[in-house]
């Protein structure tokens, strides 16, 4: 059994919406100058102008892929003068965005072998829309890259170390308690934390321990482990996700809807007194 | 004219909201697998744990389809004992997903020839994220099927007789009635019914005849037709929809605002009172 | 380096919503009849019986494809007599969809070649669904076109004169100011309204000036300008978007939530008094 040959692959992640015609161009503009390709939507749910999450989500989707060119627009700052970038990666894996801080955990992870700044009018579509970079420069950029086109072709190289720096969520942990804030949440009510299992033990939270969510003034009675079932039907877990983040759930319900909580607030997890 | 030779193809179902990461992790799992594969999205805004549509879709999407592998998760008990399944069915279709009746009824319409446990550690995503079955155990198994893998490799053989019975929404009828329940609504306020054709048939209720639509304690007056212009502009509507469910619609509006009932709404259908 | 070989392509664009099993079971009708197509979504967030809308979004979207088939279905008067349509436009590139205005705007500007009704029982799905052509009519039209079937197999020529004129937004521009409507908003709170750029130049209204948005009585204080950054953090932009249209957005923020105003509002941009 075989899988068949790799086809060149463009994934794409961006905070244009499911399902909406800035989307649709994207693959049109891919289809039209990289007819091989395969295209595989990354996500497109991204809140809007959400770099910290869009960030996130490539850095924990980039590590499944096979070798691509990954397209990721989430560009609040379009039309001014931040950089559009290429990031050549490990294992055959590219990068094209914003230099907005969105490429980079993900790019630093698989580790950055080249990086140019996006300056061919050649590959571009003209003319550029002001506002759509995602369709005049990026998507025309990753097609020539998933086509086996050179990262050169796009622009003069420039240093990785002068990429801008994404905005980074983290979690504080002391003995006992870990302050945090939530950085998603997902259809589901279940919200993601800045911080993971590492934060968790370094405030010596265990599987299975009582722990206390206290958040917008609220403290509630969780625990922590590893899979819904391992509270009682409503009852309130505290778990790291499948995106590795510090996580709160509803076992069959909505901890969005139950703490009334969205991104944004701040959250602390202590020890839970009896 | 031909279509070309098929390709190997997975199809995907899901309740992990349409554009959202969860989707773009099982796809990137697939095209890492088997490359060769055709990825199609059934459907992906399934409302979240609900086996009951989801089993629906399923069985009405799946005789359109042609030689493929389905990978469907509506997983609310994901990380208990249920066991995940791989179902080799009739004209090349596989069905993949856990066991909680979500795969029953497509996979009993078209004809079980062999089901078997999902337990080989070799077709798994490692470490199989505890929460997310769908990347690490269902998607994976879904790739190995799609390139031609055989079904015993997955895990050992289950009587089909042992598989977990789906929840079975029904429509009770009787002469000039039929008791039933809303199923789903769409985003055009359509809103589905248990029960189809045969129902309507028990009840004696004809295409043309005046019906009575009661929710909510509320009768209102309907028509039993095909097409929504069978009622004039803001009428409504009682018909059998394209999945074969009863279904409510209003002309050029929608059926749940006016009615005011979502999903688990109890609804009956009688003979209207002229 | 090469794109590699064009293969055929269809391009999907409906009201049926991200993620509905409605656009899943296009993409199985077509993956059925011509497996060795590409599918490309190009939107399926249309609101519901927006042929306007969809008219639009075709027209923009077509010129960025390459030869393909686009089966384009936002269908209101499905059932009623509206005739089904194929039409072959130059470039290699096909419509297929309701003859109700959705697909004119597109075909004409890419010039129209060939016109038929969609009459042959041979290329549908049998049973129609009476409320789903999209699945019964249009996707297997599209899918024959596609595998390179000819137009004349799927019904009698008709007159291209005779197709049914869509709905046409217009703005009306006089010195000084432009009258016109919000005809769409995006995720982002980005207005588009009826007309473009000439419309502006029309009004004598040129990038840089100040400019007041008067939508439901009410004055606001704008700019015309290219790129978000043209304003102040949360200053209101006026702009032809990237659809081609005058669009108001807010730098940061939504247009929509701050002007409290959707698709139909009347709007009026006039020369702002100092």
């Amino acid at each position: 059994v075989t899988g068949g040959a790799q086809r060149p692959l463009v994934a794409l992640l961006t905070d244009y919406g499911p399902g909406s015609e800035y989307v649709g161009a994207l693959h049109l503009a891919v289809a039209g100058r990289c007819p091989a390709a395969e295209r595989v939507d990354l996500a497109h749910d991204v809140p809007p102008g959400d770099v910290t999450w869009g960030a996130l989500l490539l850095a924990w989707l980039l590590p499944l892929a096979p070798p691509s060119a990954t397209v990721a627009v989430v560009d609040p700052g379009v039309g001014t003068e931040r950089r559009g970038v290429a990031l050549g990666c490990a294992g055959g894996r590219s990068l094209v965005g914003p230099d907005n801080g969105l490429l980079v955990p993900a790019a630093r992870a698989l580790g950055v072998e080249h990086a140019v700044e996006l300056r061919s009018e050649e590959h571009r579509i003209h003319p550029v829309p002001p506002t759509f970079h995602g369709l005049g420069v990026f998507a025309p950029a990753g097609a020539h890259l998933a086509c086996g086109g050179a990262l050169a072709d796009l622009g003069p190289s420039l240093d990785a170390a002068s990429l801008v720096e994404p905005p980074a969520p983290t979690a504080r942990a002391e003995p006992g308690r870990v302050e945090t804030a939530v950085v998603a949440r997902d259809r589901f009510g279940n919200l993601a934390l800045a911080g993971g299992a590492a934060d968790l033990a370094g405030a010596g939270l265990e599987p299975g321990a009582p722990v206390a969510v206290t958040v917008a003034g609220r403290r509630h009675r969780a625990r922590l482990g590893r899979v819904f079932a391992d509270v009682s039907a409503g009852g309130l877990l505290v778990h790291v996700d499948s995106h590795g983040l510090i996580a709160i759930a509803v076992n069959g319900g909505s901890a969005a809807g139950r703490l009334g909580a969205g991104p944004g607030a701040r959250v602390v997890l202590d020890t839970q007194q009896a």
